[in-house]
């Protein structure tokens, strides 16, 4: 099974590269509102069960592919967002806004 | 309108950070095949035509977002993924796969 998660910045998190891409759009004459800027993980998994794939691909982002501080998640399923399990991005304390 | 640009590395291009984390999610203890890494931009669209949003986003990617030469994308409109619009991951020549 295909799957892919997606890493974006929580709310509040700076995104230096999300202001360069957002600048830089508007320069090249794009109407945009902002812009930020995540990566993905295709992970190909040697199963077709959707519950224990979800399960593997939830410790995967806790251990490695995330960092819970500062970013959220979201998994798609051969190429299909799965809906309740992306870990809602939250509002983050004003101690790390600055980071 | 959200939309989300999905910046793969094309098949046969070199992605050390996908086996970076393919390495680690195997001495973690997961059961994976390949992983890949690539990225994501989020971009708010002050535009609710469908039409209009993908002209401007597959504009974008050609001028900023991607390089086409070693990467490939697919689009999302407000969480969907959009169909026919993702460029086709084609195969590369030799002399892109030693970079």
């Amino acid at each position: 099974m295909k799957a892919t998660v997606l890493v974006r910045p929580k709310p509040g998190i700076l995104d230096p590269q999300g202001q360069a891409v957002e600048s830089s759009l508007r320069h090249l004459g794009f109407e945009v509102g902002s812009a930020r800027v995540g990566r993905l993980v295709d992970v190909e998994l040697p199963t077709e069960d959707r519950a224990a794939a979800l399960d593997a691909l939830g410790r995967m982002c806790e251990q490695l592919l995330t960092n819970p501080l500062i970013e959220s998640y979201a998994i798609e399923l051969d190429g299909v967002p799965v809906e309740g399990v992306a870990v809602a991005p939250t509002a983050v304390g004003p101690e790390s806004d600055g980071a």
